[in-house]
């Protein structure tokens, strides 16, 4: 097995950078609590200004607007239980679209086994979520809808703006997961108009165990954690501060999100535009709707998704089939399911997503290797085919 | 200020030990994801092996019944609601102690809000706890109870077994915050036979941002973060492994938890015996109750805590007047308070709080200016008192 593998698994997470590296034990060494009155707590206290004040600058709000917590799952629980805990009985119905993480899906299935009202909006192939079902669903009694911003199989955008804005003309709030649209294209909080919003730092080469959670001033609120003041009032727990300073160094570090996506696009259309043309029956799914430019899901016809990952792994590249949360899983990806592809092309699918260290002649690498072993796979799984036969 | 406080405010959070400063770089660099498939899965996910077995051996269970989670707080709260959700409506009674700490006392109230019957137990000044309420108040409709093994601001240890068997004998579950006593005293889960327990990284000289929470196998359980299959399903969200590997490092590097915890609890006595004898009008709180070795909780007549504690901060002593995650408060510590300590006198606390880097010499030099501040504070009081008569 390669010792230092092409990571090509950016969506599931993220190498640790440079900059954060090189201040761990700084950091570290600030090891005061920020709710102690004494000398001990002033650079933690500090840690937490400067983060909130860096994060707020790079998503468009204001800092009083964002709470630390462990992660993504964490701030869509908070959200989603929150407010069905608080307003689930004046208003029982909530909404979603079918390719949530599963922090949201799971998490909506319990509060219907907690008595809500839920509706799943679908999302076609293509990557398009059904708008007419939306409106016509949206009413008087639906409290939130919870709509990521981009997938994190397909790399497919929502209109979180547009869909916000029919949720609020209806009384509804609405709560987009951003985990996977964090540094990958600018943020706009103002500009999205969503009553919350959901990131983790370690999408974005932090560290594991630090999540934010945006709460547009005046919204409704319960914490998740209830306990002592910390984040004033709205998560108990002695914050983790080790994990917000590397999470402030990381976006002020961070090059320009919009000019490095684009250099990772060119990155993905290229691999994209090979693989098409060198690669007999193979796909892109949801390759016309608007994605995320680091993002690629394949289906290769004929082959095991599962088998191909880990003949890539053994030559040195990592990729995956899904949600790292969910592998090992036999079952196919349930969002490519939920996409409307069979069962065989969801677990033909190979997920490729690309970061901040891969460079063109990784790709092109990657693009020779990935033809052979397909190629190989094919002629096996021919040869047991005919064995069998 | 002191650049370099000498530390006495273990209970709020400890120094991260020189083992773990020493390899963070290591673990951050172990950035995989351990959901992942491919090689870069591995490190994290031995990380995650091993710890929980190193801790499984400290604590007295099986690995399979510990679950990591972001801190004592989210390890209270997950117990707490997911009973309350999973079975509250065949059995709504829930008993708490008076002296919980705020993730657990808040909780219960709002779980209150949702329609349980709290009942709560008081505690006497002398630490004990009122077992003729508590066995009075026990019933077939009690769900469950959460008592503290040891409290974060007198140090007082509760009768967590016994406790445990009167609950299990009315067919109640048990849970035990155990936060305070990680790592001070030697836990033995199998012999506590709690059926959930709490603990939390910082408090033991590791990071903040994790936690660990015992579920005995079988016990009735429901995640309060749904998401994906992490932890056997029990806590979703990528698993904060730079945390994880820390704790992993503090336990199997700790010295014998019963030999240090003597050698605290002489500088501890040595402490209350000259503070008894030089300095007039003081008292230690709940003294005679069995205690940690190391936590001492003063009232010093005539001196406001919150001042003294200024006045230490200035001379390079950290010290507290109650839990951390309430100071700045001006209220008096509801513990105290709990206890039936006056207004008066629990303004006039003051939390000491020894651990591993503490040694007699700074014992002494610290009763030293603990004496001459009181008795400077004590004359402005005085002469306060005089210019406004």
């Amino acid at each position: 097995m390669a010792e230092n593998p092409v990571y090509l698994d950016h969506n599931a997470t993220t190498p640790v950078s440079a900059g954060v590296l090189s201040r761990l034990s700084e950091w570290a060494a600030a090891w005061g609590n920020p709710s102690s009155i004494h000398a001990r707590s002033r650079d933690p206290k500090r840690v937490l200004r400067e983060t909130r004040q860096v994060l707020a600058d790079f998503l468009g709000c204001s800092p009083l607007e964002l709470v630390f917590t462990s992660g993504g799952s964490e701030s869509n629980n908070t959200v989603l239980k929150g407010l069905w805990a608080k307003l689930g009985r004046e208003r029982p119905h909530i909404m979603c679209s079918a390719v949530e993480h599963p922090s949201v899906l799971r998490t909506m299935q319990w509060l219907g086994e907690q008595g809500a009202e839920v509706d799943i909006i679908p999302v076609s192939r293509d990557g398009r979520i059904d708008l007419e079902f939306y409106r016509a669903k949206l009413g008087a009694r639906t409290l939130f809808v919870s709509v990521m911003a981009a997938n994190n199989e397909t790399g497919t955008l929502f209109p979180v703006r547009e869909m916000a804005g029919m949720a609020h003309a209806k009384g509804a709030l609405f709560h987009c997961d951003a985990v996977q649209m964090f540094g990958k294209l600018p943020v706009d909080l103002a500009a999205w108009n969503v009553d919350y919003a959901s990131f983790s730092a370690h999408k974005f080469y932090s560290l594991k165990g630090t999540g934010v959670l945006y709460v547009k001033r005046n919204s409704p609120y319960e914490p998740l954690i209830h306990g002592g003041g910390q984040e004033r009032h709205r998560r108990g727990g002695t914050e983790n501060t080790l994990g917000i300073a590397a999470l402030g160094q990381v976006v002020s570090e961070a090059p320009a999100v919009a000019a490095e996506g684009s250099r990772i696009a060119a990155l993905r259309d290229h691999f994209e535009a090979r693989v098409l043309a060198e690669i007999p029956a193979s796909s892109v799914t949801a390759a016309l709707s608007p994605r995320l430019p680091n993002t690629s899901s394949l289906v290769l016809d004929g082959v095991d998704g599962e088998t191909l990952l880990m003949s890539l792994d053994l030559q040195g590249y990592a990729v995956s089939t899904g949600a790292a949360c969910s592998s090992g899983n036999p079952e196919p990806s349930p969002v490519l399911l939920a996409l409307g592809l069979s069962r065989q092309e969801a677990q033909n699918s190979l997920r490729v997503s690309f970061g901040r260290g891969n460079d063109l002649a990784q790709v092109d690498a990657f693009v020779e290797i990935l033809k052979f072993t397909v190629q190989r796979l094919r002629q096996l799984q021919n040869n047991t085919g005919v064995r069998h036969a």
